[in-house]
């Protein structure tokens, strides 16, 4: 028994990603890099679309962009939705805009149908979601969580600015920063539209995946010390090799997380930040730094990783003459989604005809900051061959549209089922 | 029957070498750079030192500094000594210079005695033996050996000059390098003195080693191509993860280096140069680029190593879904020393009563391109736990006497033996 379609417009919705994704440096597609000039022309792009779908917009403290359609009950906590339009350097044209440009599509659609909800309805367009240029990821939604410290304000990117000073740049206000927070019960529900960035519904072939919880990452800085030697001059057998140590740590944690694949849990392991000093071809590396980075649904498991695999492997690695230390440096636990708006998705994505599987994201989001001030879910498309954060990532309008309807159709769920 | 010590100056030696070490960077010992204007400062001490020797001083065309003493036959060749006096950055207070200052003593010496020689008697520091921030070694001995080429001296720094320009700068003139070119039968003889570099000499507690060969160098580029995706979302069993096939090839160069330990022939390898694309820690890593360096005094043995491990290891890296690729990106042949000079070391360190012992040198050095303008030898004195390059890379003034000795025994040998 399917409802019938939601009244979307799929050719507007897919030229408004064209428009927006179209906004990039021209000589490293995609790049539309938070703080940047580029950013601030799309973001007065998007706030045309926001006024012309009779969105009221606003810049928050903490520099989100805002639309917001009034409700029919006063008082109500907004109904949220939304992502990012920035992206990494050679990024992707749909990571973060389709979630945006999904909910302005839901906002038109409402309007042409003169249906207002009991709820206001919001889509935000969150500052600096990736990695920006001072170190800091999510600075929008890390905000409106309530997270977004002293510190990290602080942090400076390579011009030599803060991150206070971008802010304000773009037209924040980083002295009202808590203006910005929502605290719990501030939004009535928050629902985020992504690509999946990883192959799993494609492989399937499922339009809609219903994500269960966003994945923790803990991350490890280890460093194996060696002795740097002359690579002409010192023979085989008293070398201390730092390189040859790591190589050992980079073999095996490949294949203590591939003895994870066909378990319960979630998990995934990767060594992709390394470096050698001296990094010279004629001498021997007396020093790796590496980050090991381990991302699961399961907090104990992600935390134990890399202990176990160090004591496994310390003992060979010390009989090559080689030091060995590891130190945390970044713990985000799971967050998980909350299980009514979970099955709000799933009966939406039924109603519509859609097939759709419940799984996890490895990949961090928004999301994640949203979820201390109200129920929180997400819902995936495929994305082409798993690839995201490069040229290659793509989509279909056809698959934006699922998305989208599902999106659409969730909103109105929350809607009636929310207590009022 | 030992023959009478020379009568060199002990004192007076090793103060020459702590003057000259003296001239570093002083938050970054011990670096003094070629072209750099400390480099310009100690060439100033140094012209100093060789006018109060006697010895009569020019910088030919490629910005070596050289002193003459002549000899007693008119038309001869001379004998030739010398080193280098640029280090590395964070290197050591021996490298080079001692093989300079050594000549400097032996020339002091000899117009204290009274010696006139039938040769000349050359010392020379050629110019920037390390490799320079133009990205070309031994500047002034390749010019000397007529193979310094216009690309070389194309070759930009950081800054943007040209070697040719740098050259210029410090006194030499490019556009006549031709003059400095020494051709078969310029030289009568050269000989370097040079601390060892490596262990082997201190382990068994020899003074003296007579270098029997300049190993060979063989340098592969290797390139891992895997697929860079999202170090969250990509499953382990789809990855293509670069940096798991390159810890294959980092561990077996070792453990196939090291097999040849005990063998006829010298080997080393390694991979000293590595870099990771994208290098970030939520990456998996797309693309591994490092560098494979090969040495050995057996020139087959050298070519074959990396040929032969990646026939070995291709099998399994294309079965984990990776690109392999390999270009030799450059060959120096393994260069003899003349066994004349070989055996004259020998005689003249076994004259003065010092045990002494054959060995290949690891390491590159200025005598390589001096071979081919006449007979070539060169002296190894210890350095302690074989360390060089490094601001840990220490001799005693015992030692540093040691070989100056037998590189004055063998100038007057040489002398002697020398066809005139």
């Amino acid at each position: 028994m399917s409802l019938a379609m939601p009244l979307l417009n799929q050719e507007r919705l897919w030229r408004s990603t064209q428009e927006l994704a179209a906004f990039t440096l021209p000589d490293q597609p995609w790049t539309r890099r938070a703080f940047s000039d580029l950013f601030l022309q799309s973001r007065q792009w998007l706030l045309k679309q926001f006024e012309e779908a009779g969105l009221s917009v606003r810049l928050d403290a903490a520099g989100n962009l805002i639309g917001r359609r009034e409700g029919r009950k006063p008082g109500l906590a907004p109904i949220t939705t939304g992502s990012h339009c920035d992206t990494v350097m050679y990024g992707g044209r749909y990571d973060g805009i389709i979630g945006v440009l999904a909910g302005l599509e839901v906002a038109r659609c409402l309007n042409e149908q003169n249906i207002q909800l009991d709820h206001p309805f919001e889509v935000v367009d969150f500052l600096s979601e990736e990695p920006s240029d001072y170190g800091v990821s999510c600075v929008g939604s890390r905000a409106m969580g309530g997270v977004l410290s002293e510190t990290m304000l602080a942090e400076r990117n390579p011009q030599g600015e803060t991150l206070a000073q971008g802010i304000a740049r773009i037209g924040g206000r980083p002295e009202e920063l808590r203006q910005a927070r929502r605290a719990p019960g501030d939004t009535a529900a928050f629902v985020e539209l992504h690509i999946e960035q990883g192959p799993v519904l494609e492989s399937r072939n499922l339009p809609i995946g219903v994500v269960s919880n966003i994945v923790g990452i803990c991350r490890h800085r280890i460093i194996v010390t060696g002795r740097p030697d002359h690579a002409g001059t010192t023979p085989m057998d008293i070398r201390r090799d730092a390189l040859v140590g790591a190589s050992l740590i980079i073999s095996e944690v490949d294949r203590k997380a591939r003895r994870a694949l066909g378990g319960p849990d979630y998990l995934v392991a990767t060594i992709g930040n390394l470096s050698l000093t001296p990094n010279a071809s004629n001498a021997v590396p007396g020093r790796v730094e590496m980050m090991v980075e381990v991302r699961s649904d399961r907090q104990e498991l992600m935390q134990s990783f890399t202990e176990e695999l160090l004591a496994q492997l310390r003992p060979e690695i010390e009989t090559m003459g080689l030091g060995l230390e590891a130190a945390q440096v970044s713990l985000a636990k799971p967050t998980d989604c909350t299980p009514d708006v979970m099955s709000i998705i799933e009966q939406a994505a039924s109603a519509l005809g859609y097939q759709s599987m419940v799984m996890p994201s490895g990949a961090g989001h928004d999301a994640v900051y949203m979820a201390p001030s109200g129920p929180m879910g997400m819902i995936f498309i495929p994305c082409l061959n798993g690839r995201s954060h490069c040229p290659e990532e793509s989509i279909t309008s056809e698959q934006l549209l699922d998305g989208t309807r599902v999106l659409y159709q969730t909103v109105v769920m929350l809607d009636q089922s929310l207590e009022n």
